[in-house]
């Protein structure tokens, strides 16, 4: 089974008591499902799923599913800071038809996370997980990385299928490509880099800019591989600050206020995040594609 | 109401299925209020509190306040990466008999945690809190700090009476203390430096040696409480190689093991957390007080 | 003027007195300009020029110029820590035969070093420089780093036209790309990302790894240059492992002894630089292209 | 020979032209020589070592040791990036008076810097200095620190007999008190924690702030020895504001202001280092004692 492809970090919606707006999550799903997205990854970091209890990680999976078709790929954010949890929230959202999970580091222990405490925690929930595990590298908010070492033993696992890298650092997610088997699928999760990613050899790219421009983001995919560099390269120019804009610059209220802009559900991010500053609209407008 | 003094952070002990271990956590909490500790901090860092869940949480904050004489002081760790959970923890904390709450900063979406959004997190929470709000600072975790600036704003509101500050430098300390007005109780939360910390102001410390090494703690602080400099910069140094093995060194697992070499109920940690290697016993050991 | 092409930045021979070797640097200057390179990089952070006098570096350029034809390209490194020192040292480079002035950030004092430090110390090194100013980012070393908007900036003296990105930071190479005019010549510094730099926009390398695979490296250029990217990424996942023995694994020690391996003259680094380690020999013996 | 007791890292002097002024700097040395001072730290991050030359270098220590009684202690940093040149340049200092050296880590090539090699500089130089040599850790500016470790290695060399830690870190000076022999002198080189150091061991303190309010950081010293912990911490607090602006805050171009304000020759800094801006002058001489 190949993952292969594009996919957007869905944000997750909010009504305006703040609480998980399964509707708005299911109308915007069935929107970017009328694009060339591969499919979707739910609570990601882009989720908010930091922010929302259990009850509600199901219940944002359910609506997901129910408003895709069978053919397309649900990936479900997984990650917990225990392993028990992490193994819990994986089986659970497999049984909701999450066809992989997508699983950060642990990190609250950060000089406790050795490598082998890492390859233990991945080794434990492939084993006791019913569908294929994406390991992801995020060190930007967890504050540890993977490392070629650890990756190539992990991604001996026939039940660890593929990872995501979030980070500029093209020589790391190039080191992952190198150190595991050809199948192993890497995906690119840091917008500005996606082109150079999937020309030495991504698999793919998880992006939030994906939320608000699926069509090029998939075009971005297609040009590389079908060869036309030029092309991505030219995309890719066109397609970062945009991307900066809904990620480091503004954060998840950016990506929300993007929705918006573009026609989506956006809607208010839950505290601590603060709704963005008033000219975050107009520098948004002025680079959307 | 004044929380000057000493607390252990104490860990969260489990039975031999992984499980919280009500039995064991009070037996232990009994014994510590045998000895000066001023009181307790349940579901801190080295509570594991990350690696519970929210029904574990509040069978741990039960079992510690049932096994705790009325008149010391239970300071429960709430903090959640969202406001409106953390406000939910401490409410609940608050109704188990907690006397006030110690809360990290929320840090999963490091970049957007301003000076604004930090001061409306805190400050919601303290709105609704039924008991004290302590800030919580711990940079090397979380990956952000308080400043000045934020403590100062913060420490006016009526229901933030003190913090607590954990890393090694000093000059932070010292400037909390220095920013916020004489009641305002800052403790320190990284042993190796408690007596400096309390040299400049600090009202107490929190601190995983206190756990295993309770008296001396208590010693320390009564040194400098009572003006004996020498004694208390000679005692520091005593404790110091003790506090680094079951903080930086081993963590939490370090930190079982010397309960265990002590005479309390230890046990393992939940992983991802990987037992202590076996060299970690005799280093213990030989730096036991 | 262009300077398009791949650079070795290289080592300084010592003899066994650990003078420099003027003889020695003369005659693998010779053999390197047998290649397909397109010219050298003297005095860069791979040639000891942090641990040079202002004697011994002037003897360097001149033994180098007086090997090389006059078609090739003399970059010379003459970044010094103030301004009126790297105003003198970039005069006699030009004076006996640079081309070019590669020139890092000043950093020794960070705090201080804004946007408006860095503007005014390369304008006036530009104002006084007969020779084009390449700029110079590697934060790996200085701890600081260029920003698009200091970039952009100073793309606008006419006297600077060109820089190095030493890192594998590829999104920040790209918007250095991306806000300068299209003759603003960017070079990668880096090697494990020197095809994806390409293939984003650079418009050559600067890489320690050209002294002793100059063919490969010169090919890996070409092959971008000629839209073969497949080729290309396949060259840049032989070349990456040889390239990271050379920099980050064995420093300047490392490279020297590859250079040996490759019939070079390498010899000793300079202290406080010691000898790599005994396997480093079977190592980089067994990555040599 | 013990170095105990206060110093002020003088800034360097320059004139109108930008040269160094030996005159200025005479009568500031001759200034703080009638104070409590134990004697002077010439050629320190604050006296813009970075940016002068070998023979300016030279001229200064000249123009200090004259001004400057025979009983007191003068101190020059000769720290450069190549052992030899550090050799060279601590052999000249002593030849022109200085009764010890203090000596940066080099920190060039950040990654070679191993324990082994740190150990190999120091031991060479402490072999080669005619005078004793003094450990100078400033990982703030270098990137690099050392550790307890090492400091207790070196510390065997009869010739390095103490150490300066510039960080608000008071846990690792504390180390360094702590696995070093009684004799061994360790100095505070970050002034908002210089009561802490000293009450946890150090020897002294090398303190920007100290040029311009000598007597008040010789008084905290003095209450520190007679064991008046109250008045010392109070000082402390009064001194911080000021130290800061005169470091971190606004470099040595605020401490060249602060020295102006204060009657001193002070005078601009050498580019790129730019002059303070406008609100400094305020700040400044309201948080002069």
């Amino acid at each position: 089974m190949s993952f292969r492809g594009v996919y957007p970090p869905i944000p997750t919606s909010f009504d305006a008591a703040g609480n998980v707006d399964t509707r708005a999550i299911g109308e915007n799903v069935t929107r970017w499902m009328r694009t060339g997205l591969r499919g979707i990854v739910a609570l990601g970091s882009n989720g908010e799923a930091a922010l929302l209890d259990e009850d509600e990680s199901d219940a944002v999976v359910n609506a997901v599913r129910a408003a895709m078709p069978d053919d397309r790929m649900l990936i479900v954010g997984t990650g917990r800071e225990s392993t028990r949890a992490t193994i819990a929230a994986s089986r659970r959202a497999a049984a909701s038809g999450a066809q992989a999970v997508l699983v950060r580091t642990p990190s609250f222990f950060k000089s406790q996370m050795t490598a082998d405490a890492l390859i233990a925690h991945y080794t434990a929930l492939a084993d006791a997980c019913p569908v294929p595990v994406l390991l992801y590298n995020l060190p930007g908010v967890t504050g540890i990385s993977f490392t070629p070492v650890i990756v190539s033993k992990l991604a001996e696992h026939p039940n660890i299928t593929g990872m995501k890298e979030t980070s500029p650092d093209i020589e790391r997610l190039a080191q992952f490509v190198s150190v595991t088997p050809s199948d192993f699928e890497v995906f690119c999760g840091w917008a500005p880099v996606a082109y150079p990613a999937m020309a030495v050899g991504a698999a793919g790219a998880i992006l939030a800019v994906a939320n608000v421009a699926p069509d090029a983001c998939v075009a971005l995919f297609d040009h590389v591989a079908a060869g036309r560099h030029q092309q991505a390269a030219a995309l890719q120019q066109r397609l970062t600050p945009l991307a900066q804009l809904v990620t480091a610059t503004y954060g998840v209220p950016g990506l929300k206020l993007a929705l918006e802009l573009s026609g989506y559900h956006g809607g208010a991010a839950r505290p601590p995040l603060l709704p963005a500053p008033a000219k975050a609209r107009d520098e948004i407008a002025a680079a959307l594609l």
